[in-house]
């Protein structure tokens, strides 16, 4: 069982970690996508006069304002543009790929924020018509039911409350919470970067690995996106995932590279 | 087994019919439902800037011109926007709802279309970049694996091509095939009007029951996307399905309406 994210940003190619899965399928392991989608969906927020907004925490972590009209282009792009297309390639490759957002099934699961402080261009202001949250729970049994039968799950935020609201969640820790609730060994979390860098955007400084012991140390190097691969890793460790790895997906046999170590490998 | 078509046209009241489906599966019952979303299309194809160019065959049957890049557009709103939404009303009311594109585990496989020989705009053209189709197979395995679970088979357009491309088809007529696929005695087709009419757009002139003997002498009084619908019909009929229904998806109650024998009935 192998359980890959692939993420969103720009610079991405899409084919070359397909033409990966399809030869792992066909050597008989049980693959599970989770992809994102936030270049695009900035792409066409804007074209939609709705352009994004970035809300920064106090820890400095950021997330999209996601209210309800932004949903929808959230869902659009990702359930719809990169989650059609991404098994529409792998079809294309013989692979019996199947779609699914969080919400289908309730997939992923968790809670609502009630309200989130934050910081939106330069100030400080109270959400309250903010549709995010954090997956907490894995629909283990539906990924089961469908591997078995002989599908690949693709997977995509939004995830679900336990209202039934779609929510918008971080991809990395959701791909986390499915690693751990799958029982998998690795979970291979692949961007347009080769892994953590000691000194972003130098790639000479690529950190080859970390051990769970020393993650928050290296928190400290991560910039921008990379900080919630990095809590992403932090929590598949604590829940028993063995190995995350950070992998490029820019070039060719990115989920190959990465099983054989390439990028940043993080371990207990 | 009830096997319900909602279209995607202005007016349909989404929380009507998906109160009806809870009470449904409550009470114990298997639904399959399939959406459209043609209006949504429309608007959201406006506003990206690549207004909807529409398709007239020479036998006055009308479709979308999809070329890839309108494909993207299509997902997005179906796939992505309706869809996730309906699934989020259908969990909402504690429906365990799954979402699925005809792509996703081939579920609506058909032919895509080498050539369209049709009417753009006043003008006889031949259109080779049209990503169309007609659903020819449904996965009955992939949909009996959810529904034995547990689970509620929210599906859409696009469907797949046996080369593995996605492909625009016509929901109405991929309704009949899942239809006849699963054995289903009813397909309920809700629109926004009380079903087919003598006199269009006259709701007085309501057509209460076709034999299917007589649904070529119908397909004289349907206009505009009507027709599919009565094609649809003629193709589930032909396919074992015992009766057809067109119900109003505006008013309260309308798969209940319907499977009383309000609207347009069609039976062997």
């Amino acid at each position: 069982m192998i359980v890959v994210k692939v993420g969103g940003s720009a610079g991405i190619d899409y084919d070359l970690f397909c033409d990966d899965i399809a030869q792992l399928v066909t050597a008989g392991e049980h693959v599970v996508l989770i992809h994102g989608g936030s270049h695009e969906t900035n792409v066409i927020s804007e074209k939609l006069g709705k352009p994004p907004r970035i809300l920064t925490s106090s820890q400095g972590y950021t997330s999209r304002y996601t209210d309800s009209e932004t949903l929808d282009i959230f869902a659009m792009v990702y359930a719809g543009k990169m989650n059609t297309r991404i098994v529409e390639r792998l079809q294309k490759r013989g692979v019996n790929a199947v779609g699914l957002s969080g919400i289908d099934g309730r997939l992923l699961e968790g809670t609502r924020k009630a309200s989130v402080r934050a910081v939106i261009d330069g100030k400080q202001v109270l959400v309250r018509d903010d549709f995010t949250g954090k997956v907490e729970k894995v629909n283990a049994s539906l990924l089961h039911l469908l591997l078995d039968a002989g599908y690949t799950p693709v997977l995509t935020p939004p995830a679900v409350s336990y209202e039934g609201e779609a929510i918008n969640v971080d991809g990395d820790r959701a791909a986390a919470m499915v690693a751990a609730a799958l029982g998998a060994k690795q979970l291979i979390i692949l961007s347009n970067v080769p892994g953590l860098l000691r000194s972003f955007p130098d790639e000479s400084t690529l950190i080859r690995d970390i051990r769970y012991a020393d993650l928050e140390q290296a928190l400290g190097f991560a910039e921008g996106r990379m900080k919630k691969k990095v809590l992403g890793a932090t929590e598949a460790i604590a829940a028993g995932v063995e190995q995350v790895i950070f992998g490029d997906a820019r070039r060719a046999r990115p989920i190959w590279n990465s099983m054989n170590g390439e990028g940043t490998v993080i371990h207990k």
